[in-house]
């Protein structure tokens, strides 16, 4: 299954090209599983599913942890059908889609729960479209479920739902809702923004 | 029909908030036709599906004629079925949905063509996503076939297109994109960042 995304980091510094600059050395680890492709916009990563989320998480704690308000935007997609298939974004790991949905719930707070913690709190907004057709509505209704009890829900907006907590359980959170839930094979697409050291957050 | 957007405005400088601050007088001609509503991550702003972007362009055109680097992300929508429906919504302007597809392009390309000059070169990356049923893909390839057409479309990158030209035409773009195709009362949503003085533009 094709899994992948759309990076974008927002120093809001002067000095915003050393911040990303800096922060890009945070995405190593990650190279010999991912595809990196970098231009004036966005930068792209390709690679296993359970992967992205941490690399995000990596990325952005790399920036923020100088203090600076920063935000990371994103766009996450997993089995898009205009994509070819590759092998590198296989899921590797603990992910399977086998279980009820309340067992999944369970898993997936059991996921958040271990998550590590970074002293980084951060604020997140998101939202979840399952695209084209096989996405049960169960399915919807369950990534609700687990986000209202994923400690770190804040509140429902207009198009978007908002998380708050610690970036370790927040970037987990959305990990857990990206892989565990909607179509096994579906097109899941998500659109992300997550920010640090707000002047204005509450 | 619900109509609306969050916005996310990120200057890439160490003034942000005043620039942030300032440029927010440039949406003051929209507040007798929206809603607005600000928060740490975002501003939402729900009122006529025709008067989104330029009101996104005219807020971003004030932060960006600093010729600092600088960001517009959006989350933008139509039609999302758990909205409450409001009068405000209702499309006033020029946008009809009952002519044929080839008709359809020609005038959103005639749009393009009257858009305003502004003189800021902006790029913008996006994602439209038709959701929930209704939509033909006749309508998504009629889309597609109006982007290429544009004046303004740069290239398909992964999981978005690129566009990239004045900010006039590139909202104007995304405008007639946004309104025009896809199912009359669908729901349709949008993952936009605009992009404007970027050091690494080519």
């Amino acid at each position: 299954m094709f899994s992948g995304a759309q990076i974008c980091l927002y120093p809001m510094t002067d000095d915003f090209v050393g911040v990303i600059l800096g922060a890009i050395d945070a995405l190593e680890p990650y190279r010999p599983s991912f595809r990196i492709e970098t231009d004036d916009v966005s930068t792209l990563i390709v690679g296993p599913p359970e992967q992205l989320f941490p690399a995000m998480r990596d990325l952005f704690l790399a920036a923020a942890n100088h203090g600076i308000h920063c935000v990371l935007a994103a766009t996450v997609s997993r089995g898009c059908p205009g994509e070819p298939d590759d092998p590198i974004c296989t899921p590797i790991g603990h992910v399977v889609h086998d279980k009820p949905l309340d067992d999944r719930i369970a898993a997936a707070i059991a996921q958040v729960v271990d998550a590590p913690k970074t002293g980084q709190i951060v604020a997140a907004q998101f939202s979840l479209y399952p695209l084209g057709g096989g996405h049960h509505m169960d399915e919807i209704y369950g990534c609700i479920e687990f986000l209202k009890k994923s400690g770190v829900f804040d509140r429902s907006k207009n198009f978007c739902t908002k998380l708050r907590g610690d970036a370790g359980a927040v970037f987990a959170t959305l990990s857990e809702a990206f892989l565990r839930f909607g179509a096994l094979n579906g097109h899941v697409a998500i659109d992300l923004k997550v920010s640090a050291n707000s002047p204005s957050a509450v």
